[in-house]
């Protein structure tokens, strides 16, 4: 019966995570902490519909003053217990032309690296008590830096490097928490259909994401310990239709 | 006859290439910019001995404003000419005991990551019409997510990270600007006695550094677009004495 926290829960993947967990047995699954920045309506309904299963809490994952008092409140409605999973998923994606017009590298980072590693910082003391200890940042095979050739010109630079960068913090906990027991890894969801993703151009319904994307992190055990995954689609080994992705559940190279 | 422009020469590496560059001859280095936030001592003196080879230019890769200025400054410095290598030196680099006690990421991130981009950003212009257009990133193999468990516990996390980002904005620039015949890579100059790789434990001195670093410089074409390099010093293809770094001049991976 494992807790969950998952952050950028109002949409996209966040939510499918936590619709998903929220069908699963108590045996399994104990409580799941949905934070938002702003609670969704469709994410109040999953609450109002599973309350003894999902805690809506507010979490900005810019704003350290709220990140630490999500912990204060997550700790409180643990009552003792711990923390088992960290899904650090909140995520920012815009364009820019070209690497030379980006003006948009520090938000990025900061959204996509800085927030995820307050976030951690912040509940790593409810989760060192814990049995599974896992932490699970969502990221992306646009931030392969051996890759990035393969995929040339996304658009994205900001969100790329930034996504690199987030590839290298999961490393570097990896290296101090594995001494603790901790699996921390980067999983890449796949290429959904989200605001994010682009809900006409992407391969994979935000469902078949999350729903491969919780296989992986399941399937995760102190082995993988700082590794850097793909989900794996049934049929999507190789790219599909002159596309670039592929799901083939084999960890990208850095 | 090659311009250059190099940040951060108050000290260290970017005060070694000045000192180098202006001992070569004028057939093969030209004008070289010395930028710094505040000119030392060193600078000036090396500035004042070669009046009509270097020129100190002030450079805060923090502040846009300062920046922008910079490229004015050195536009009209130019006459109409052109510059032909950029080198991003200037960086920081400060402790943390491990990465969840990291509580300097953000700094990191702006200085080794944001402050190369808006350089290189605004002195593009002037490199357009250039014949070499080569952009060097003085990066670190301690960005090198797949060696971080070969180094493990640097004690270095926000560094290590944000040189990792470092490599991944150096490839983003080098698919883009590679269409326009530039030159962009990401060199690690050697772990070398500065204030910042620590004058007493170092490998090597600031000086053999610095000249293995300008023959990867030189010798680097459009081939090595987008790479990531270690210099090359013989002797020191394997690590020594118990160290943990070599300078065999192969690329390391990402
Ligand atoms: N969709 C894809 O194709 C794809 C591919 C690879 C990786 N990913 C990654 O998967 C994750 C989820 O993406 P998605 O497709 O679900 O994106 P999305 O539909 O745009 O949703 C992003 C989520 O992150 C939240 N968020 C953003 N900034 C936040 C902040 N400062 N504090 C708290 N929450 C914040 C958003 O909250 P608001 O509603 O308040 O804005 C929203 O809940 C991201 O990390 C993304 O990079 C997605
Ligand atoms: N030394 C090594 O072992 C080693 C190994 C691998 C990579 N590197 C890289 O080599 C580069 C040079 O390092 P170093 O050893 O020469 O370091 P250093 O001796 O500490 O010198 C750092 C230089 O960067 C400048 N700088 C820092 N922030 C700046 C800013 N915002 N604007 C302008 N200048 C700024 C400093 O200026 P102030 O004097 O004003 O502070 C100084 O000139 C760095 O990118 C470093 O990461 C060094």
């Amino acid at each position: 019966m494992a807790s969950y926290l998952i952050t950028g829960c109002s949409r996209g993947l966040g939510l499918a995570f936590c619709s998903l967990l929220a069908s699963r047995p108590a045996s399994e699954v104990g409580k799941i902490f949905a934070t938002s920045r702003k609670e969704s309506a469709a994410l109040k309904e999953l609450v109002d519909k599973n309350p003894s299963k999902i805690f809506s809490v507010h979490l900005d994952t810019l704003d350290d003053a709220s990140i630490k008092a999500a912990a204060k409140t997550v700790e409180a409605k643990l009552n003792g217990g711990t923390l088992d999973i960290l899904i650090n998923n909140a995520g920012l994606c815009e364009p820019a032309a070209n690497a030379a017009a980006m003006n948009n590298l520090e938000k990025h980072l900061s959204t996509n690296v800085v927030g995820v590693h307050l976030v951690t910082q912040a509940f790593l003391s409810l989760m060192q008590k814990g049995g599974l200890k896992k932490i699970v940042n969502i990221t992306s095979t646009l931030g392969s830096i051996e890759m990035m050739p393969h995929y040339a010109s996304t658009g994205l630079a900001g969100y790329n490097i930034s996504k690199s960068a987030l590839n290298a913090l999961t490393v570097q906990y990896s290296l101090d928490l594995g001494k603790e027991g901790f699996t921390v890894i980067a999983l890449s969801p796949g290429w959904l259909k989200t605001d994010l993703g682009g809900k006409d151009w992407a391969d994979l319904t935000v469902e078949e994401g999350a729903q491969a994307s919780l296989d992986k992190i399941t399937g995760a055990g102190k082995e993988q310990n700082g590794q850097f995954m793909n989900i794996h689609i049934k049929g999507w080994e190789k790219p599909k239709g002159g596309g670039r992705n592929f799901y083939d559940g084999v960890n990208p190279s850095w």
